[in-house]
């Protein structure tokens, strides 16, 4: 009821919570040992990482949750959590699947979100940041409900960077003067090649390559393992 | 000023939290070494679990906190905690009135989600998931600020299930035409029997009894006993 | 849009905002080892303790994001985050630093949140309770994003008692008659005033005290120190 010039088409919008129901039960599918999920467990997560970055985005924005205004997205979310379980019962090695997925619904989400904020008539940056909510939000949520470190503070790969730079090339291009769209798309290219890229070549800040050799054990926790819980 | 239709009366809101906050009260007491609570530390632990259920259905239906409109949410949050702490002080055997209330809790503030989303015009998955986040919600929370795995990614005992079950019954005869009074009340009894005879007789979905052998220094972690801090 | 009566100065607000910032980075400094964050991380932090009262108390009162509204507060936050940093490196003792702000931020937190509500309408009782989580809401999402015990449920030191106390003065005077400017200053000054004698003079509940010794582990925990992840 807020946004009359603007709304993210449904199926672009449903796109980006399959793709991050899909990642996260393909993450969720991974722990083995204690920290194994059942079928309920895993569903669990691929909601909160399907619907999550949509509902902080509408949250932040004081606007009606669009993602609880049709059956659709809930059904997309569930329906993806099991596609995932799936993926993760026939594929072995998941970890390129799960990055890759990763870097695309980081972008999409990280683009509805600013550009949903610029629509409203935010600043651009206070819009970026809910760009950035937006991506990374989901997964922080999946990392405090699974009793995870959350992975954003540790993992040393441009996660936040990576959201950020696709949400700030997103409103720099809106302010001058470039449409919604087009922006959009060349934010949501960022993100993903930066990420890709930091995955692809262990890219990390110069701070974090020195953490990185004290701390295997924290980002290694991050990553489906036997972990005794917490 | 956004539910003309339909408003749960003051008297049967005031239940759910008072319940609730003695429910989450008794837990918190049940602690024992590092991780023993002061009054404070229940007192907010029975605010979070009274409270917090109604404050996420309204934040997830983007409509005024009903929980903030009246000090009386508050006072009996408050009360509700003392009454708690009185009890766990006069009772040995807790479990039993925990899971009970535990139990009632998840029915009446699931049916209290799903009818007011319903009333608002939303459809009836959302309606269903808003119903189920306001019944588990309250106890997220609990665990994330005690520091506990979050018990409903872990404990074995269709504990979303029951509160889901509840909210679809509530929905499915609300789609019937059949009137949001009953259909809350029907809600509300499925919720609660299910989860007692889940409890009463060690029903578990199949995938968690074979889990349950691997992990049960998981679930007696989230049952009050001495534990490291994390 | 939905306060014409009362707007807390952009001034006052953005104080609060970049001393929390200031407080935040200097504590996310502190962690060495496996727990030690990198730059982004610390600016998280910063941007979490400056931001998250403001908005945890405008979703509470479910109107617009004051703190989005304006690209101020982000910019102020980022920039505190960064002196925060500096700050750190320069002192080798900051804890004086850090109790110092944060009681000073918990006060006008504490007092922006129940003087917007009160301004709103709200009734007394729930508008203590708004000012109490936009005081400690900031450091509560602090701690679990850094996966630290919620120091409010451990820190002996009447934390949450002195947000409560200045709330509290500052409605009761606004009951009585007294315009919320001077309330307000009232409550900063009791809610700074009570935490700080509480650290000084290492005051603390009667049952906290005999559970101190007990847990002098958890309490240490919250303070920056060489920890193993959980």
């Amino acid at each position: 009821m807020d946004e009359p010039l603007f709304t993210i088409p449904l199926w672009a919008d449903l796109t980006a919570v399959g793709l991050g129901g899909v990642q996260g039960a393909l993450f969720a599918s991974g722990f083995q040992g204690q920290r194994r999920l059942d079928l309920l467990g895993v569903t669990i997560i691929g909601i909160v990482v399907g619907m999550g970055g949509g509902l902080i985005r509408d949250l932040l924005l004081d606007t009606t949750l669009a993602t609880l205004q049709s059956n659709w997205y809930l059904l997309t979310a569930v329906a993806a959590s099991l596609i995932g379980m799936l993926l993760a019962g026939v594929f072995h090695r998941l970890n390129r699947l799960i990055v890759g997925l990763d870097a695309l619904v980081i972008g999409l989400f990280g683009a509805f979100g600013t550009s949903k904020a610029l629509a409203l008539g935010l600043p651009p940056v206070p819009a970026v940041f809910i760009g950035v909510c937006a991506a990374v939000g989901g997964g922080i949520l999946r990392d405090i409900i699974m009793g995870l470190p959350v992975a954003i503070m540790h993992v040393g790969s441009l996660y936040a960077v990576a959201a950020g730079a696709g949400c700030v090339v997103l409103a720099v291009l809106h302010v001058f003067g470039v449409d919604l769209v087009p922006s959009a798309i060349a934010g949501i290219l960022v993100a993903f090649v930066i990420r890709l890229l930091a995955v692809i070549f262990d890219v990390s800040l110069p701070e974090q390559r020195m953490l990185h050799r004290r701390k295997v054990a924290v980002e290694t926790a991050a990553i489906p393992i036997v972990k005794p819980p917490r």
